[in-house]
């Protein structure tokens, strides 16, 4: 028996009714706000071929790829020379011609290539797939988990920015959550590291920066020393380091310090666009520019946005940014765009920590027929027909077992309503109706009995 | 550029727009009924240990199992002389510990037995996920594909099948496929068997009886006996042969020619109870009895059943049955249950040859506000807010274009309703409206336009 004991794949889980009714609220919550700014959605396969996957995510995403092994004959075409070789990064790509998506990313740019033809340009998508990856497995960390992502591809136009970070407020509004947006622009960020004569740096300088509540601001010049930056940028640098105030007036700091830079204005301009858009939105969540913001540097080159929730603590729940260039890598130039991304399970971890899942959201089965034996079945079925035709979910309970085990059955799946009938009820053509929270019972007849329930 | 060319795995689809719109509509018609019975959805992981998968679907299943790769160094552990012998079947269990899910049913059942102490009986789970098979793609044969299972486990009741056979009816109706449900249990089959001494012949004698209609009484008689069956035994099953009328005359008929076999009996005796307690259940479709219903009966042992479309050729769109010991095969014993499987694939075919998806289900986008240019759209986007807030599925062109680009947008989009605002609409405060189904145009505020919208 023990070597049939069943296991999954480590860092792999089951849904079970429970959590698959949260993450339903959490999909359909984000699906419907996408609908609602026009975007649809599309679904590309699990796997992809390598040579789709390779090369797009690093060495280190290379190797974290999970690779499905060819059928047939696989070892067909190797030599023996090289299995003796055992170079198993140069046999992997002969052994398998296939992998799982490691992002919705590099399969959207695929799709986006070969479909460009059928594609209606500003192309809005948004796709919600699970992905893989073989990283070490931790708290929070998972080797199969679900992508929920948003692009806008086809358009230069700031306005995407701004449909975006609407988006975000409305879904952590609809969520109960409040959030803190950031948002920042790669091209001030290059502006900076121009200005200060230190292109190179700008990683390090973010990361100094960041700390400068906890460290107060001498530490963080001296991190800056120690990080190898001459005396003078470093002076240079401290209308940055010390940025406050509303948006505005950092702005216009920010503005003061990239005079000499073109792509650092260009920054500024990008933002106060959008920032100045957002005013007239009435958000209910507050939209920041946070210069230490520096999330996908390498690939992001305008608008570069974070949320985080206010009420727990817990990274980054969502971002996105400006990219230019999506389909270049296979061989589309000059294609452009911009995403976000919802972090689906630490989404669901802050509803859970803060309580915040509506009832509704999650109680499945609403009224119970208890079943006393064929004849009280056969006279209950009509009725559980019709409260379904009223779009009430409800159970029959198929066996004849002791009333406290359909009682028992009826409480473990929160089901707020049970119906019985014995001889007394069939006589009259009724039904007693009893409430499981408030234990109160009533003889109904079967429209009562509905309007009771839909309320 | 050619080798950039990016393609995907044969026998995998990419989902455009359109398709997901209806495959959601599918998918969510299903799960709103498998709800309304009571049903919870769980998800499992798409990566399954082989340990969990080799040996459950034949030597040729597991042929057609797609393996992962191990992570690492995957050739550790594996000497020279085992790689010489390029034994495929011997070496993939070594490089390889996982696989990709090849249906839902296993799953569950690891699913099951490892949850088994959570888990309130009877359990009914519904499950959509893709599954994987490397069997050779061909016109309605994918590599990858979804399915779509519901399974009432740990409950012996026969209310089980009269519920999944009213969930048919309910998903058809809904979808408006007039559809053939067709009924037939295992124990009728094997009594059949019994009664003319052929146990192993049950399939040759479901196929020919199946062919009455195309080739007459004397043809069937004939490949019967060249299936090798006795004349004594064919004599017998004339009877069944001719089995005609309605489900309670075939029943009779049934009976009688099973009169000496007990499992026979008890195989007469379910359908009968399915069948009567579904004559007050109004259902709007045909239950019928067909003895010539032969699927899966090495798994099933109750009973069977399987519905095809009235209205446009096509197989089976939906099949499933009563099974005993699902979790015998990972040392959990006498865990029986009943389910049933939705071929979404097929049902997708069906609704498009008979053109029967709702409008609203494929419509995504309602209505889309031109852009003249920064100032107009500054006035338009509050209008646009608004306009969400009612639940209008709204975009704002987000670029500058021609206004015969923006147009040919809309169209491509199947965008019912365009606004425009210049000077004129500004300094009124209201926009135009135009109808694109109709051509008419309409001056009106925001309010005005979501009522004229919502209908």
């Amino acid at each position: 028996m023990s070597s049939n004991k069943p296991s999954i794949p480590k860092g792999t889980r089951d849904f079970g009714p429970e959590e698959m009714a949260k993450r339903n609220y959490i999909f359909n919550t984000i699906k419907s706000v996408y609908a609602l700014y026009g975007f649809q959605q599309i679904e590309t396969p699990a796997m992809e071929t390598l040579h789709t996957l390779l090369g797009k995510y690093g060495d280190e995403g290379d190797k974290l790829l999970f690779k499905v092994l060819n059928s047939g004959d696989y070892l067909k075409g190797i030599n023996d020379e090289e299995l003796r070789e055992r170079d198993v990064l140069k046999l992997q790509t002969q052994l398998c011609e296939k992998g799982l998506r490691y992002d919705l990313t590099v399969p959207f740019a695929r799709y986006v290539v070969m479909h460009r033809e059928e594609l209606q340009l500003p192309f809005k998508r948004y796709q919600i797939q699970p992905v893989w990856r073989a990283d070490r497995p931790q708290k929070g960390r998972y080797r199969e988990f679900y992508q929920c992502d948003a692009d806008v591809v086809g358009s230069d136009s700031l306005l995407n920015e701004v449909e975006l970070m609407q988006i975000v407020d409305t879904v952590f509004t609809k969520f109960g959550i409040r959030v803190d947006i950031m948002i920042n622009n790669r091209k001030i960020l290059a502006g900076i590291a121009e200005v200060i004569g230190e292109a190179d740096k700008i990683v390090d300088i973010t990361v100094a920066i960041d700390k400068l509540e906890k460290i107060g601001i001498d530490n963080v010049n001296e991190e800056l020393h120690n990080d190898g930056l001459p005396e003078e940028a470093i002076a240079k640098l401290q209308p940055i380091i010390k940025l406050q105030g509303s948006n505005d007036e950092k702005l216009t700091v920010v503005a003061d310090f990239l005079k000499s830079s073109e792509i650092g204005l260009k920054g500024v301009e990008e933002t106060r666009f959008i920032l100045d858009t957002l005013k007239n939105s009435k958000l209910k969540n507050e939209v920041d520019l946070n210069l230490t913001l520096a999330r996908g540097l390498n690939y992001y080159t305008g608008a570069i946005f974070e949320v985080k929730a206010l009420d727990t603590p817990m990274g980054s729940i969502t971002g996105g940014g400006r990219y230019d260039n999506l389909t270049g890598i296979f061989g589309m130039p000059g294609l452009s765009g911009v995403g976000i991304s919802f972090g689906a399970d630490r989404i669901y971890d802050v509803l859970n920590a803060l309580d915040l899942y509506p009832k509704e959201a999650t109680t499945a089965t609403q009224l119970l027929f208890i079943n006393f034996g064929e004849k009280e079945t056969a006279y209950c079925l009509p009725m559980a027909t019709e409260a379904r035709r009223a779009g009430i979910r409800t159970e029959v309970y198929p066996d004849k077992a002791k009333m406290k085990k359909q009682m028992s059955y009826a409480n473990a799946k929160g089901i707020a309503y049970v119906a019985l009938a014995g001889d007394n009820e069939i006589e009259q053509g009724k039904v007693t109706l009893k409430n499981m929270s408030t234990g109160e019972q009533q003889l109904v007849t079967v429209g009562e009995l509905i309007k009771k329930i839909l309320g």
